[in-house]
């Protein structure tokens, strides 16, 4: 007699991922969503609330972007799932167009909410806009991630902020593939070729996490991400929970590591076999003045460039980066002009994506190795002197 | 025996305008600058520190912009002229390249510094960023717009705040036409090309503008501006005003009214023969969730919005004014998401050149009168009922 979960789920999860070539334990390939094709690895700019921060929809695709990522918990306060499922989902709400991923909610629940409780069947807030109480269960990310239209929704999880007791980390590991059990039932019969990527926790033990990987593995996913990390643990915990999670996961299935992060990370995290990035940092970095360039972060706040005729980087291709003077965005930072936040972040946006087109053709090419010492070589020389 | 002044001056100030057609009182020419041509009538956006806010270069010159305009007094406190100068100029510093026109700066030291004195020589205050006490003569004022590499350099005058006794009126307008008379001598030896403008002032008096305006063309400029307008007063007096000052103007040069204005303003002023205009108001407004659209002005804050999937004018070329969701772009106003003053700053400098262009158009097709008519009869309809 079958178990209950073969009534419900298929036994079968579809694969839209393609491996295209590995280099080490780093992998290249194509992911196919409902609109459109993400080349992997790839970085998702994160868009919260529908809008990429200070960047036009046009730079974001023009920059190289793939993918983007929307916040759950912000979109379902304001302005509603509902309403953006009557206005064609977020791809055709935001004039976006190409593929989204959206969170669960569940992470922005447990650092934004205020009064949130956790119970087995759900989470429960009040609302950080106006005060309503709003309860987040696994069926309910589901369905508000169905509204929203999103091409790769997540399950819904517990992060533990770290560091934590080991008992509470193994608690909420546990809740999270209860939850996402109850999140594949949920998601069954959603809109064709859309996927639903499961959440290894297990915080900063390498066997909770090896564990949780095996157990998500056992239900069976479009993709498998790892969470919980880059809340301010150092770089090596960070890789070594990747390097405890990888081994257990499906070679033919993306890898997504959630809130990640700076170019070094990536690179790191690439090598050990992750597809897939989500971060801020670009565009939040970039209102607050500060650049990626080929030589490490530059602080456009800094009375050194105010003289300064020369570009950011006069050998990048995207105009803002090779086409205006340090004197003119330090200005633009110091005046607290938009255009300043707004320059910086494109140019940050183009940076991340470089990287991984950079990425993308040396694990094609064989060359990761060379193209990371490359990389990791340049970071440390830092900016050119000043003039 | 030679004046003094013909041993200053040339005798003839060359002109770079050339009419192409009139309609009536209105006309249509180009107006040739060192950094490129300008069609008028024209409209200058307005990019006060040397930006447009929140609007990218690259669509201030998609829009159709072909001059903007920047504000000598926040440039010469910050990032300062002789910067700039080094820097080669507003025109690369900024990277727009185009034509740019700055004002003299006495404008805003009236409505801006602190402790300002107003003397036959000059203006002295206190600058509203540090404190400082900076003097602005006459001449500083075309040195300071010489090192900035203005195409249009204008001269320093005083405004008086309407409503004013006619004595206070008199008292400034002559000042004014002193200083016209000092920024001429100043000006001589200028970089190839470059202009510079006399205002004329007289507030709301007819006789006072008449007066103005011919003591200026005795002594000869590139352009007369009327200024001392748009600041609170009532529609007709400004085309009192206008129609005080033009007869007095050399049809052969072009004319410049400070400061306007709305739509509306500008049509009206169009048809009593003036060439050029600046105005915050489409940045500005834009920044407060406001679009100019053909059926007159959007309130994109307005919850009617909220669940609009229709585009703001789906008539319009412009990418954002027919791409965007209205109920996207009050999601981004409401959330205060900078893309939305982004994309209604843009929006609504694409609606002021467009009506430019057609002002244009209208003008060499001997139509003004009918295009009036019908911007007229369509700005009173409004917007288009809620969904």
């Amino acid at each position: 007699m079958p178990r209950l979960a073969d009534k419900n789920v298929p036994m079968t999860v579809e694969n839209h991922f393609t491996l295209i070539a590995t280099d080490g334990g780093a992998r290249t390939g194509e992911l196919r969503t409902p609109h459109g094709v993400v080349r992997t690895p790839a970085f998702m700019p994160v868009g919260t609330l529908g809008a990429m921060r200070a960047v036009h929809w046009r730079d974001v695709r023009e920059a190289g972007t793939d993918i983007v990522l929307a916040n759950t918990y912000h979109l379902m306060l304001r302005p509603g799932a509902a309403r953006i499922a009557a206005l064609g989902g977020l791809q055709r709400f935001t004039g976006w167009g190409g593929p989204m991923l959206t969170d669960s909610g569940g992470f922005q629940v447990m650092s934004l909410a205020q009064l949130r409780k956790v119970a087995e069947n759900a989470v429960t807030f009040r609302s950080h806009i106006d005060g309503q109480t709003v309860e987040l269960s696994p069926e309910r990310a589901i369905e508000v991630q169905r509204l929203l239209g999103a091409d790769i929704a997540m399950q819904l999880d517990e992060c533990v902020r770290l560091p934590a007791a080991r008992d509470d980390v193994e608690r909420a590991m546990n809740l999270s593939l209860r939850w996402a059990e109850r999140c594949r039932r949920a998601f069954v019969g959603g809109p064709e070729g859309a996927m639903l990527f499961a959440i290894v926790q297990g915080g900063d033990v390498p066997a909770l996490r090896e564990q949780s990987a095996r157990a998500l593995v056992a239900m069976g996913f479009h993709g498998y991400a790892i969470g919980g990390l880059a809340v301010g643990e150092p770089q090596e915990v960070m890789l070594e929970m990747i390097e405890a999670s990888v081994p257990s996961l499906p070679a033919e299935r993306p890898r997504y590591l959630m809130g990640v992060g700076t170019p070094d990370d990536i690179v790191a995290a690439v090598a050990r076999g992750v597809d897939m990035f989500d971060c801020v940092m670009p565009t939040r970095n970039g209102r607050h003045g500060v650049a990626f360039t080929r030589f490490g972060t530059v602080n456009l706040r800094n009375a050194r460039h105010a003289d300064d005729p020369r570009p950011l980087d006069e050998t990048v291709s995207w105009p803002a980066t090779s086409g205006y003077a340090r004197a003119y965005l330090h200005h633009l930072v110091k005046s607290n002009e938009p255009l300043g936040a707004m320059l910086l972040s494109e140019i940050n946006v183009a940076y991340y994506q470089a990287l991984m087109a950079e990425i993308r053709a040396a694990i094609a090419a064989g060359t990761l190795a060379q193209l990371r010492a490359r990389l990791v070589a340049d970071w440390a020389r830092g900016d050119i002197a000043a003039v």
